[in-house]
């Protein structure tokens, strides 16, 4: 049981103290920020989330503000997703690589306007690039860590709590699209996105003087709802295929790898092109079910077929619905076939393992 | 009490068993690592640092490996600091800088040869911005996080430890220079450098197989000299004026604002050269003595003289030697003078300030 020392280098979030009210129990650490892991358990959180709606305190999903004549270029320079058709109120998951073609992020870009493009980061500073992209090439664009918060709002009821808030046309509003909606006179952008797959929005709060406003105002309209604090679920992220960056992929895979090819279609040259195109996956994210008690996954897991090792978990946990140990790893292409049974190494042992045909959906 | 989840993306290093068996008692998680922050307590610690030898597990100082033909180049257009005196053998300390001259970073850089450089980073991931330019301008450099783990040895009785383990020429050794010695077969770099102001030595362990095997003989050998696991002390850095980025500077600040001005001397046309040398220093890091009980530091602490920001505080504690709150802050040029006084909005209500002509060493 590890304590986090507090200090400024570990940023508190608007929406920190909300959580503490919640009797959270535990944080990690994501882009030098505090995000609640549990609030009640992962079981429990992970039931209502299913069942009812929950708000969480997302801010860990820094938002890169990318502004200028040259944003879009920039944006063309680093993105092996093709960008052309990107609509105005677009959101787009974004795979981005260096000039070797492993993964620095996996960011969602939201197009604010044609020279002004939002980037919400996974757990790398990969504004650092951008910013060093920018820098040697002298681009006439303006970088920054905005001030603003993500809240998520997830679960099946969150359509009907978010209607109490922002009315009927909250319904319209598309998978991967945002709409500029209205909190007490300020304008708000919400996208209808998050990392979950119960579905759900997220509220880019900018500034933090209504931050706590709207955080009462969701909980007190979501009560006949059974409205929880609650925070991403490290059991439905794993049954539902969702990738966390630092955990199944980093800067030694590519987008193949980790099963994002589809979103490699760029016709430009960005960077990394030439190198990710001649790296074909000759391993790639998998399912993974693996048998028995196990220990908490805070390390790779190496995976073995005849004392050979062929792969790697590293993300694992007991399913209560699907009654197994879910898990993502990466395996080598011998051994990727749904039904493969490989031996996995815990900190606590040998367990068996099974390759799975899709993930728990 | 914030618990931290376990998960691979914080990750282990190849000491935290030492640790873990040590009792440590909290953690803060920098460069995506674990690192302790305390062992028995602050207090503790920090007696037992001053007086004996402790060692410190720091693979959270990444070691970034730039190599290649263009390695220089790179540095020298990353590097406010001149870097041509710098000999094969030094260590140095490198305010590094975007476009705009705030600060990404303060690591230690240290010459290999004149192809290569290691730099050691403090909490964030500057190692994109090195390929973000190196990218960008299609340089010949591999940059690539190397596996190497840190282990500091600090306190007035470090020489005596490693001369057990290193021989006698481990004293010639001065400060912020390195040399290779050799433990059980394998050579070993070692720098006198380290996190505190009581005098020691990090080992740059190269490959976790030896990793465990050091850290044991090292504490076996200092088992005489009173030896411990210990941690970077958070009252002894406040007090010798150690900088800590993301608590006491970060991009918005420039190396003139945060007192570091002396290593800003590059004759080269380094990155954000023209924009750092239009921004004098209107406000600078200053000691801070505080009055009273104070809370945990973990959030901006603003100053005000006369109901006017004029600062703000960022790490403080109570230092048992000095027997009054040591801080370190922010202060506008009107009210940086020694002797000024002012007020501190910490969240437990307001204190009495001090700025001080010199930190507490």
């Amino acid at each position: 049981m590890a304590i986090i020392t507090p200090s400024r280098r570990v940023r508190r979030t608007p929406f920190t103290q909300g959580v503490e009210t919640a009797g959270v129990t535990s944080y990690t650490v994501y882009n030098h920020m505090l995000l609640a892991a549990q609030i009640d358990n992962f079981v429990e959180d992970y039931h209502h989330l299913k069942r009812h709606v929950q708000i969480w305190d997302v801010p860990v999903q820094r938002q890169i503000s990318i502004k200028g004549n040259d944003a879009e270029r920039l944006m063309r320079l680093i993105s092996p997703r093709d960008l052309s058709k990107m609509q105005d109120d677009q959101c787009f998951y974004l795979p981005v690589i260096g000039a070797d073609g492993g993964m620095l992020n996996d960011p969602v870009a939201m197009k604010i306007s044609t020279d002004h493009f939002w980037v919400s980061l996974a757990d790398s500073d990969f504004m650092l690039y951008l910013l060093g992209v920018s820098d040697a090439l002298s681009l006439d664009v303006q970088i920054a860590e905005a001030d603003i918060a993500p809240l998520a709002v997830q679960g099946p009821k969150s359509e009907d709590l978010l209607e109490k808030l922002f009315g009927k046309s909250i319904r319209d509003l598309k998978f991967f699209r945002y709409g500029t909606f209205n909190f007490e006179g300020r304008q708000v952008y919400i996208s209808r996105s998050g990392f979950s797959k119960q579905g759900g929005f997220e509220i880019y709060v900018e500034g933090d003087d209504y931050a706590m406003a709207l955080w009462h105002k969701l909980l007190s309209e979501g009560e006949p709802l059974h409205i929880k604090v609650g925070c991403p679920n490290l059991i439905e992220r794993i049954e539902g295929g969702l990738l966390s960056y630092g955990n199944d992929m980093r800067r030694e895979n590519t987008p193949f790898e980790a099963g994002l090819g589809k979103y490699v279609n760029s016709p430009d040259d960005y960077l990394g092109k030439a190198a990710l195109l001649k790296r074909p996956a000759r391993q790639m994210i998998r399912p993974i079910a693996i048998a028995g008690e196990i220990p908490v996954c805070d390390r790779v897991w190496p995976l073995y077929a005849e004392n050979r090792q062929v792969g790697q978990v590293t993300s694992a946990i007991f399913s209560p619905d699907f009654g197994v140990n879910v898990a993502i790893g990466m395996v080598a292409d011998s051994h990727w076939d749904a039904g493969t049974t490989l031996e996995v190494d815990t900190q606590e042992g040998i367990r068996k393992a099974e390759i799975q045909a899709k993930f728990w959906i």
